[in-house]
């Protein structure tokens, strides 16, 4: 007993083992969605990339096939892509592309990109597939040079492995990074996902300009809709609703403030002396006292109190860039052209520290075809992230269903199509693969009262057409009988003048006597 | 422009600490759903622990609030699980509980736990909401000791730190391990998940003897069925078919043998020298090569043709432990009490190198409440785990889908539960928190055909019900109104002896007239 326990084999693996290994959990789970996951990953990079020195992204991208077009689902796919983003400096380039777990995106930012494992599993799994270097060149622009390194990743060791280094003449000043990536992947059952991927982007990302030329030499653009640049997202300070413990331990090791009323004051955002002070006294803990001296218990008792106090500031939320509810209505118009549109951006909410907002659109009839409300068609958006897999595992698929649209007065089978967005310093996904998002009760709850006000609006909108149509036909019934009483009545009584019944038919109509008439016409 | 690309922070984090920042990804996305995955992580190491060592395990655990029971959804909550399972080596208790992706489960073998993370993730979700230390107390039996350790995890350096260590004396030879957490979660939300997982734990591995004392002090216990030890899950060598290139390039690596063939044979299974041989002239290299001679290109050509071969014999099953078709069918019965249940285990297959065996079970009438099939109701198990959350986003919910049930006669709604289970030595989870398992497409033609199988003996099933329906009404009408024919007819013909019209009546009958003549009694 003792022996076989004793023989037991304890490994450890490096980070890129891990996730070479459990590439599932990163998408990367059959080759249709590998090389999605891929083109995903690289354009992602590209969008953050661009947004931070506010330059309208220019994306190029081509995929084609070594060797012939065969029947296998598979086949050895060639990737190239090419930005005039930020670049990458010349000394991070190597663990940038070589390690898994390196990112510049940890910071309190909103960001497409958090994990620094996104393009990096990209690499590894073409790598993993193929065995071939990967190519990236790059130059931040200015007098810098451009760097092309020729890699591969040393997946045990979770390192960079350089086969080849040069160094390029820059006399224009370029700036931005070209990748080159030879992968296995199955492009035909892919493509639909891919373009409809693109296309959302550049919906969500209308500034962006995206070329695309297919294993097929068919070629696709996405134009860009304007040349504004949302805003460089900022960094922000975490809120203190929802911070958990040990985030606050580490706060605290890192702060060199000595009383807990200026500690608080300093580290969080939207508190003040006053806010801080009263805080404190919900918790018990004096405010002069030195946050570095706290106990376990009294640090526990803090946490609960910033969890459980109410009389904080709704969380900054001028670090995140919401899609607005006029942009997401237009946006809907253009792409769905329904009859009715509503749209809601709440205010910012804040889980675990981290500030959020919600935002959803209800487009309703025209265009749309009907669908069954019990699985009600979604849009889902995640910081601008158009989410096309794995709806059943989202928060926003849970919230959809938590809404009773029969209180809407929405038919069983109903044109209608739901969109959600999310923003945030930190979206909580549920798989690295970034297609579904958490269910954290704050932010579930924000997204269902986004959709209950649009459903509202939708449910008034259904309601006055219900009456108008009822009206319509209770006035079609007067405007049918009454002039024909009215002859009667009229020649019953002798009389020669027929009455003019229309006063009273206008008299009844709730709704607008002209309108049912001009619909007579 | 050149400037802020060259200030950014580029950052590199330990993977527990990665972790830490995505616990969303194991599962640990809310209060309740973090207690729930707690208890399952645990009960899991020691499911496992104790098939390694054959001792039917013997589990305890006791979660008690600490404090009063307030009116948050969240509490401060103590976790106790004792089991009698295998112990952890001395000298491996530090790593195995302080480090993450450290694991005794990286080998191709069948286990519950695979990404040596759940229990960690437990862990450093408790310390990361309540910065308690835990304690463990373990013993691999014999005449070891039993050593004792309270310690943190290190988050920021992915590094066990020791706060106090005993060693007790262990005159019995005890062995196992006993854990003590104190964590902050929401069990009044987690109860019925909590006791669904340990009721479903206790069918699909009968020969546990489960104890649970809930916060409010009650007892809930799960008596084995059995005391009958699945076999010990072996170690097996790879399946020549789907392994990708990273992994063959590190066999050859590992390898001593100087040619082709030999290495073929030596390191895969079901690879004799005869099919080394044919599998090598499909991919035009010769067998006397020395496999670490080959260059990139005939790598791919040799991995290309391994996937593409056709004459490779089925993976070798013998280390999966299938619960089998007999087994399934009881566990059904036992449960779900229907009318009617066809399972169906499947011959083993391969994805990427690993073996699994699907496994499918339909149950029918009976006991189960009628459901709409657009959205059969499923069990969904994987490596004898129930899964209970994200079911949208699993694979077993993409195959159901797939089954158009009008074909084998179900109507639109009607009392059937669908169970799928799946056994391998690598579930491709999408997620680290083991809810959903992906959507390789090897797997989901297994569990549509094991689902289809079972289906069509379902149809078969209804549709005799439907002609024994069909025909017993026919029955009756004869039944009704021959012997008044005949009544009739003797009056008519001035006879007096009515014929007897039982003969043609059974002569009519083709689902037998005994029967039709029992239910008129």
């Amino acid at each position: 007993m003792s022996a076989s326990a004793q023989n037991e084999h304890f490994e450890e693996l490096s980070a890129s083992e891990w996730f070479y290994r459990n590439r599932d959990i990163a998408g990367f789970t059959n080759p249709a969605r590998a090389i999605y996951a891929t083109v995903r990953e690289i354009l992602e990079n590209s969008l953050d990339s661009s947004e931070m020195i506010q330059v309208p992204l220019k994306f190029y991208l081509r995929i084609s096939r070594v060797g012939e077009k065969g029947e296998d689902r598979e086949e050895t796919l060639q990737v190239h892509a090419e930005d005039n983003a930020s670049g990458v400096p010349r000394e991070k380039i190597a663990s940038a592309f070589g390690r898994v777990l390196v990112s510049t995106k940890y910071r309190l930012r909103q960001t497409r990109g958090t994990f620094g494992l996104g393009g990096k599993m990209a690499l590894l799994f073409a790598q993993s597939t193929t065995h071939q270097p990967f190519t990236v060149k790059s130059s931040v622009g200015g007098r810098h040079p451009i760097i092309e390194y020729s890699m591969m990743i040393d997946i045990e060791r979770n390192a960079p492995k350089i086969l080849k280094r040069r160094r390029h003449q820059n006399p224009h000043g370029w700036h931005g990074t070209v990748v080159d990536l030879t992968t296995r992947g199955d492009y035909n059952h892919a493509r639909s996902k891919i373009l409809e991927y693109l296309a959302k982007t550049s919906i969500a990302s209308p500034y962006a300009e995206i070329t695309f030329v297919d294993p097929d030499g068919l070629l696709y653009k996405f134009e860009p809709a304007t040349d504004q640049m949302p805003a460089v997202p900022g960094v922000s300070k975490p809120h203190p609703v929802g911070l958990d413990l040990e985030m606050l331990r580490r706060l605290i090791a890192a702060s060199k403030t000595t009383n807990l009323q200026a500690f608080l004051c300093k580290h969080f955002q939207r508190v003040g002396p006053i806010t801080a002070k009263r805080l404190l006294q919900s918790a018990g803990i004096h405010q002069r006292r030195d946050p570095h001296k706290l106990d376990a218990a009294e640090l526990l008792q803090l946490s609960n109190a910033m969890n459980g106090f109410e009389g904080f500031k709704a969380p900054d939320a001028s670090c995140l860039s919401p899609i607005g509810s006029k942009q997401l209505e237009a946006g809907i118009r253009k792409q769905l052209d329904p009859e009715f549109v509503a749209t809601v951006s709440r205010k910012a909410a804040s889980y675990s520290g981290f500030p959020f907002i919600c935002e959803a659109g209800i487009a309703y009839g025209g265009k749309i075809q009907p669908a069954r409300i019990d699985r009600v068609p979604l849009i889902r958006l995640a910081n601008k992230i158009p989410l096309l897999f794995d709806e059943g595992g989202d928060i926003a698929r849970a919230a959809a269903d938590q809404v009773n649209w029969h209180l809407y007065n929405v038919e069983q089978e109903a044109p209608i199509v739901v969109v959600t967005s999310l923003v945030s310093t930190r979206i909580p996904w549920r798989s690295a693969g970034k297609e579904m998002v958490a269910d954290r009760p704050e932010i579930e709850r924000e997204l269902v009262n986004a959709l209950r006000e649009c459903a509202r609006q939708l449910g008034r909108f259904l309601s006055r057409r219900a009456k108008v149509a009822y009206e319509r036909k209770r006035l079609g019934v007067f405007e049918q009988y009454l002039p024909k009483i009215a002859t009667f009545a009229t020649r019953l009584a002798g009389k020669e003048k027929v009455p003019d019944v229309k006063p009273i038919l206008r008299q009844i109509a709730k709704y607008g006597y002209e309108d049912s008439e001009d619909s007579d016409d």
